[in-house]
Parts: structure tokens; sequence; C-alpha cells
């Protein structure tokens, strides 16, 4: 077997056997195929695809180019949740000690920001003292007693992905289906959970711009996972404005406690609950009508909240700030960007938003870039609002005052203004089992 | 501009513009694009080919990446001939000799033979003391005086296409018509010939294999040349059987030899007239007509044979040689490979042809392999003739005795037998200006 024979094959559209995909993975990964050789192939995937076996077993040798996680303690409770990357999108931060409050054992992995999408790792790290990093023996015991637990991704989880992904990021390979898929599900699956739930966003803030997309990534991960005996579910939920109203580090975890204390209701509740629910069905056995009762339960009678207070004390952090949000840092300066006109939003471009954010302090440009936890911007309005001249727009946070006004006109560029109320868009598209 | 965005732009199908394509050779030529970024680019293109624009511009690019020949000296008189690659081929030995006696400057540089088809320098080293190495001054001199010279190619023209085949031979991104015809062409474009006339190889023992992928290559090639300001033709020639009888080295001098004696006759001898007048065509302007019938007075009487024994020896070698050919060496061993049954040989797998030359040691498995001259094949029997059982099929020479028996095996199994005689195919498929 030669990677010269694979790559001919696969210009030429036949199927390569599950052999000939772990020759490839096991190679590039040790370093005996060599970086041109598989460009190459990445390149080929976009422009000729692969076959759902293709895709089954390039995620499964990826999966297993590395450390896998052994969850099998928890037996069919360990759950997981991945979104596909959005602005605003705190989910993980609720739906985890909604499902721990209702017995489930939720392990998490997460990753930092980049570019326009936040991380939730960076998010948390906005609570004074919060550890991200657990030893594995640490980690484990805090989900048996938590009943969760969120930390950085390890290194040594699938490496294969980490050096693919690296690669297709500078060869324009990224935009394939069956390469997003086998990238994302290759984590999940050396992630170890029993039941995931994949959370696929679509929109101007999105990896995938068209529900039609959406659905086929998302088909080609639940099918993965369940070839891999996981049981898996996946909605897809819009992304044509940011999720919420806060965009940024202290302000979605500030919003996510609203979320968890009742406050804060709208599109981001209703995605949270349906998530959970979701999980909570995966893992228990629930009709969803059941479960969304019982998330609906647990946010009401503050359970949930005093789930995160317990997670969060128990990675180190200081339980104050989510008794007392206010205490969080809020950058030094403020700016109320103002509607310039009567109207209508009609839409926003969720990752020039994003943009702005990282503008602000909020992310990142570069890996190396650090951030400003207290930065961000607080959303006033949003798609399908109606806007009088003056009405403020947003409120932007910065300890960069000079780059307020160019942050303000991007937002505002963001926009899309009529003059008659834009159609309703869907929040969730749809659940795929 | 970024290789990002002209990978992203070609994968998604748009067309290049030629600065997209200089900053590409360029980059990659001086090391600042990286090899993978280059694979992914070649494995696009062979997945979504290249426009008549984008093709010539990477033509040009690459000839202008290193050094060129100027002819200028020479004014419109300055010719060259390319063969695609066959088994048996030694047109250029006949042909460069007829054009330099009918006033033609014949400048050629020729390549090394590797895997199944045999090179022209090679072949010229058969010959005592013959130098395939001249200095360019030696060189200019040399067409000035004699009207025609065959080196081994510089190592300094055209060295981005030189970096990208090895790339492309090692990402199976070899075989796209864009990418051939570039890569052909820059090299000739480079070498500064006013007049080119190709010799598109279609068959069993040829790069392509049906004569409609042969005339899109030539196409593109011609059209390519003359973008670039120079006379072109090519004609698409048959490879499903070698060229000739002899097929080695010293074999291949001595039949080359003879056509130029006029001891010899047949297809190599047609193939050899035609590309001669095509080239005089080009140089002079004569009528195809009339260049045939030039081509053959001086095969005629003489001058063409004299040409070539004024051309080796002017190169340093034994011109005694031409004069008698029985002087070549020949390998110690011979077998006489007889026909397995009564019949007609209906086809010949000309590569495979080509693979016992080289396992008989006339040919190179790897760049690095030495060749034994005198090894070689003497075909008795082409396609199209009928054979009785125990007829004499080829004559084996080679130093190696041991491997006669494997030889002679696959000599046979590379040919096709059938009970009534197979239909006549065409010599010339087709002539294009």
């Amino acid at each position: 077997m030669t990677m010269y024979d694979i790559l001919n094959k696969k210009k030429h559209g036949e199927e390569l056997t599950a052999a000939e995909i772990r020759f490839f993975v096991e190679g590039y990964t040790k370093g005996s195929i060599p970086d041109y050789q598989a460009s190459a192939f990445t390149m080929a995937v976009c422009l000729k695809g692969m076959t759902a076996a293709e895709t089954a077993a390039l995620t499964e040798a990826m999966a297993h180019s590395g450390d896998t996680v052994d969850l099998s303690c928890f037996g069919t409770l360990s759950a997981d949740k991945h979104s596909t990357g959005g602005v605003g999108d705190k989910t993980s931060l609720i739906v985890a000690p909604i499902v721990a409050a209702l017995g489930g054992k939720v392990t998490k992995m997460s990753g930092r920001g980049l570019g326009h999408t936040g991380g939730t790792v960076d998010k948390l790290e906005s609570i004074p003292d919060f550890r991200t990093t657990l030893t594995s023996t640490e980690f484990l015991r805090q989900v048996e007693t938590v009943g969760m637990a969120v930390i950085g991704q390890s290194g040594d989880l699938a490496p294969a992905d980490k050096k693919l992904y690296a690669l297709r990021d500078v060869t324009a390979t990224v935009d394939s289906i069956p390469l997003i898929a086998s990238s994302i599900m290759s984590k999940k699956l050396a992630a170890g959970s029993q039941n995931i739930v994949l959370d696929v966003k679509v929109g101007s803030g999105a990896f995938m711009k068209t529900p039609e997309d959406a659905a086929d990534l998302a088909d080609e991960m639940v099918r993965i996972g369940k070839l891999c005996g996981r049981r898996m579910a996946a909605l897809i939920t819009d992304m044509n404005a940011p999720l919420g109203c806060a965009v940024g580090n202290a302000v979605e975890i500030q919003e996510a406690i609203g979320v968890l204390r009742g406050d804060v209701h709208g599109d981001l509740r209703t995605v949270c609950v349906a998530l959970a629910a979701q999980m909570l069905t995966l893992i228990f056995g629930w009709e969803e009508s059941e479960a969304e009762a019982r998330v609906n339960t647990v946010l009401q009678d503050g359970t949930a909240l005093a789930k995160m207070r317990e997670w969060v004390v128990a990675q180190g952090g200081d339980g104050r700030y989510i008794d007392d949000p206010t205490l969080f840092h809020r950058a030094a300066h403020s700016f109320t960007v103002p509607a310039p006109d009567d109207g209508y939003i009609a839409a926003m471009d969720t990752e020039a938003i994003g943009r702005v954010a990282v503008l602000l302090g909020a992310g990142r440009e570069n890996k190396e870039d650090t951030i400003d936890h207290g930065a961000g911007i607080l959303l006033q309005k949003k798609s399908g609002d109606a806007v009088q001249k003056g009405d403020p727009l947003c409120i932007l946070l910065t300890e960069r005052a000079e780059i307020l006004p160019e942050a303000a006109e991007l937002y505002v560029k963001a926009l899309t203004f009529t003059e008659t109320p834009p159609p309703v868009r869907p929040l969730i598209h749809q659940t795929l089992h």
C-alpha cells in the first residue's frame, strides 16, 4: 500500500478502504507521510467527497491516533455537547449544569476562541481562580461528585486531527463536509461520552451558511457517532444573529447566570432548553416533553443555578461571582451605538459582529493574542426589532477607547435596515436523531 | 495576494489571473510557498482543470523561472522537436540531421531514459567519446557551423517545472493535460527555438492512451506555443508498437543510421519524414509536398547521413561507427524468442516491451541505475504480422544471461495473438498546426 496509490484512487473518485484510510492517518500522524501528500489528499477529498463508510473510517482512525478518555465508570450516563461555533454562544455554561442537576454526567472539553467565535474556556477564565486544567483523576472525581466538569482540550486527543486541521487551514481545504464531520467527531469519540448532542449552527455567523449544508453536516456526524456505538442527536440552530444579547467573556457568563436564575428569556433560553432536553432524552430515554418539563423545573427552582455554583467552586472559581454577577470586571470604556435611522433590523452580519468583539479586545486575531475578559458587546436590539433614529443598538465595552469610533461604525455596517418588518426566521431549524 | 486565496479560487473552479499564477510559480520556485500548498494546487488543477489563458500563464511563468537560451543569432531558422516519449523512438537522431542538411538550425536538449521509455542522451552515449555536455559557446558555435547540436538538459532551464514535476510525481497529479502541456512547453520555450514540432505519442507504450487525449494535449501545446510567438506543429503518432525494430541504445543508433543510409524503411522512416517535413515547413514556409520531396532527396543522396557523421564528430564521437555500424558493441548474450503458436500479432503491450528492455539492462528502473548500451531488443515481427509456431518474434540482447527466460516470457505475454488478421491501425493519426 502506498500513499501515491491512495491519492490516485481518491483523485479518480474511487472509494478507499478502511485499511487505506488508516494507513494514511497513521502515516501522517507519525510523519512517514509528508504534508504535501496529505494536502493533496484533503484537496482531492474537498473536490471528490467521501462516502459514509470512508468518513466513518477517517473519523475512527483519527479518534484512535492518540489518547482516548475512558468514561466507562459512568456507564450510559456520560454526556457531551458540541457546538460548531458561533457568536454569543454560551449554551454549554447553561446546559451542562441543567443536565448535571438532573443526574447526567457531563464531561466537556472545550476550546479557546479564535477569529470571530468565542471559546468556553476563555469565558470561564472570567471567573477569578477558575481552573480550566484538571488532572485526569481530578476530572473523573469531579464528574462523579458534582456531575460535571468543563476543561480545556487535552493535547493528546486525536493528534491526527490536530495536525490535519492545521494543514487544511493553510491549504483552503477546510470547507468539506466529510472533513469537518470527521474532525469534530474524532475528538468527540476520543473524549469518550456515550451520549452526544450536536448544535450545528447555521447563518451569517456560522461556518454553515445554509440549512441544507448544516443538515448535511449534522446528518453525517450523527451517522458516524451511531456507527461507533454512541447515542446521538443534533439540533440545527440559527446563527443569523448572536445568541442572546451578550458577546464577550464576563458578559456571557453573566448572561448564562441570568438564564439559570430565571431572569433571561428569549432565543438563548429556548436553545438551551432544547439542547438540555435532547441530552436528557438520550441519557435517560425520557420523552422530549417530559425532558423539557424537567429542564424548566430545575431552571425555575434554582437547582440548575446551584449546580453551576457547585461546579465553579469545584474547579477553584470564586462562587460569590455566581451569587452576584455584578462583581465581574467590566472594561473601563463603554459606548452606546445609536440607530442611524428609523426602521427595522432585517439582518445582522453576525461574523462581522464577532469581529467587532475581537477588535474590542474580547477575542483573538491570532492564537498568541491575550484577551480582555471585561470587553464585549451588549446587544440592545436584534434582528426583527423596530428601531427609531438614536435608539441604542448596542453597548460596546473595551479597554481600548481609541478604537470605539471604528468599532461603532463596523457594528452599524454589520446591520441591514429595512422600512418594513422582516420575516421571522426559525430559531431551531431541525432536530436529527 | 496569498496562496490560500489562490487555492480557494481554484478549488471553487474560478479562473486565476496571470498575476496569481506568476505569484504561485515565483513563490514556489524560491521556496516561500511550501510543497504542501503546491500539491494542493496541482490536485485542484487535476480535478478542476485550467483555461487556455491559465495554462499559457503557467507555462510562461515556469519558462521564465530560470535561464533561457538566446537563439536570436539564428533568426527564424532555429528548430526543435519534442516527443512525449515512447519505446524505440529514435526519431531525433534521424530528423535532426535531415533538417540540418536542408539549412535548419536544430538545437535539441534531450533527456535520459527512465522507466519504459528510452532517452536520446543515453542512446548517443553508445557512440564512443560522444560528448552530451557542451558549453553554451560550444553549443551555439556548433549549431552555427554544423547546423545542429544535441545535448543533455541543462539544470537551469525552467527550474519551477523541475520542482513541480518532482512534486506531481509523488502526489498522483501527473495526468492533467494543462499540467503536462505547461511542463513540456515551459522547457521548450526556455530552450529558445522559434520553430517547434511536437510528436505526441498515443497507444499502449505512450502516456496518452487514446487519440482524443493525445489531440487535446497536442492542441493545448500548439496553442500555448503560438500565444508565445513560436511557430508550432504537432503530429499524433502511433505507439501501440515500438517504433522501428530496435529497442535499446546502440541498436537504436544502428537503426537510425540505417534510415539515413536508405537501408531501413517502414514505420520509423515514415514518421521521421513527416516530422522533418513539418519542421522544414515551419522554418522555410515550404509546401508539405515540397518539404517531403526534399527530405526524401537528402535521404537518398547521402547528404543526411553525411550530416549525421559531421555532427557526431563535432561532438567528439568516433565517426567510424557511423560509417560501419557493425563496430557498435553488442551485449554478450542473445536469445531468439519463438512464436508460441500460429496466428497474427493483434496487439503489443508496448510499455511492457519497454520494461523488458529495462530488465535486459537497456534502461533504468531508478535515476541512479547505469545502463548497458549493448543491451536491447531486435523485433522480428510486429503488430499485424502473421507468425507460425517457432518463428522468431524478437532477439533479446543482454549481459545478464540469467534473466533471459523471464524476459522471454514477459515478451510473449506482452503480445496478443489472434487467428485472423487484426485491422490496420493508422501510423500518423493527425497533424495539428
